[in-house]
């Protein structure tokens, strides 16, 4: 693995260990071994950690609602984005399941531009002006998605089952 | 509010803003405009004001799980304790959000008395053998509940209006 590599995975598990507020770049010196100055000289700060390790994740819900927003009808559309989003949150499952409700994290992606990508994947899966019913179904499969993977009963699962699993929850919740 | 009132209610905003693992006592006490030797005079430790924020909701386990057992049959148990469960997450809709995956947290309840009786909680809800997709439902729906609260989406909806779709969203994913 890469110096760079090895730095994100230690800060992930840091992060998920203390959360992102409670890790100082002098832990994750620590814990690779390094200087905090061997840190500071590939991250200027630990907002660039974070972000480079979200980045991966982040720069995909464009593509996805690129994707979703070419198919031909609402079903359609919705059906592409949640494959889509599955499949992102299975990839990603560590890093989402640490970092999605992190209060560090969601003050950073505030002012992200990744953050319109968000709320196109949003609109897509419930509509434009959704009612309380839908918002309300949004918030728990968000939320559910996202942080599943933090459960320790589906740590077993394969990425093939969580994610066949997941696209079931995820369509029983929003079309009922 | 009585002193001990406002001092957990500081400590949450605080949680809420930097984590558990970002908020110092001494952080609380600036809040408040007391010395941090006042708030120690309270809580010796911040595990302790943590345990007190969370105490009023996890103390409500063990009779959600006494009064669903005491139904009978399955299918009536089930929608006992969703019911329960419910309603506890309503009514600390902030604590729940703020709380539920921080990993202080996470790590303080490890030990916990109430673990036996979110453990029975699950049961009631997934059974005692649950195959994968239970599995991966329970995962879904208890972060899907649990964090609901945190997405700006519903924070306009009132208590009951909020509990009624957060039960509907809960029975279409664990009754299909």
């Amino acid at each position: 693995m890469e110096a760079r590599e090895r730095l994100l995975v230690a800060a992930l598990d840091l992060f998920a260990t203390y959360g992102v507020s409670g890790t100082s770049l002098q832990m994750i010196a620590d814990r690779l071994g390094v200087t905090k100055a061997a840190v500071y000289h590939q991250f200027p700060s630990k907002d660039d950690i974070v972000l480079a390790v979200l980045s991966p994740a982040l720069d995909r819900f464009g593509p996805i609602a690129d994707h979703a927003e070419s198919q031909r009808g609402n079903p359609a559309r919705r059906e592409a984005v949640l494959a889509g989003v599955v499949d992102l949150i299975v990839e990603f499952r560590r890093v989402s399941s640490t970092l999605s409700f992190d209060p560090v994290v969601i003050r950073l992606l505030r002012s992200h531009p990744s953050l319109r990508n968000l709320q196109r994947i949003r609109r897509l899966l419930g509509g434009t002006a959704p009612d309380p019913g839908s918002r309300v179904r949004m918030a728990v499969i968000s939320a559910g998605l996202m942080m599943a993977g933090a459960d320790p009963a589906v740590a077993g699962l394969d990425d093939e089952d969580f994610r066949d699993h997941l696209l079931a929850a995820a369509r029983r919740i929003l079309t009922g």
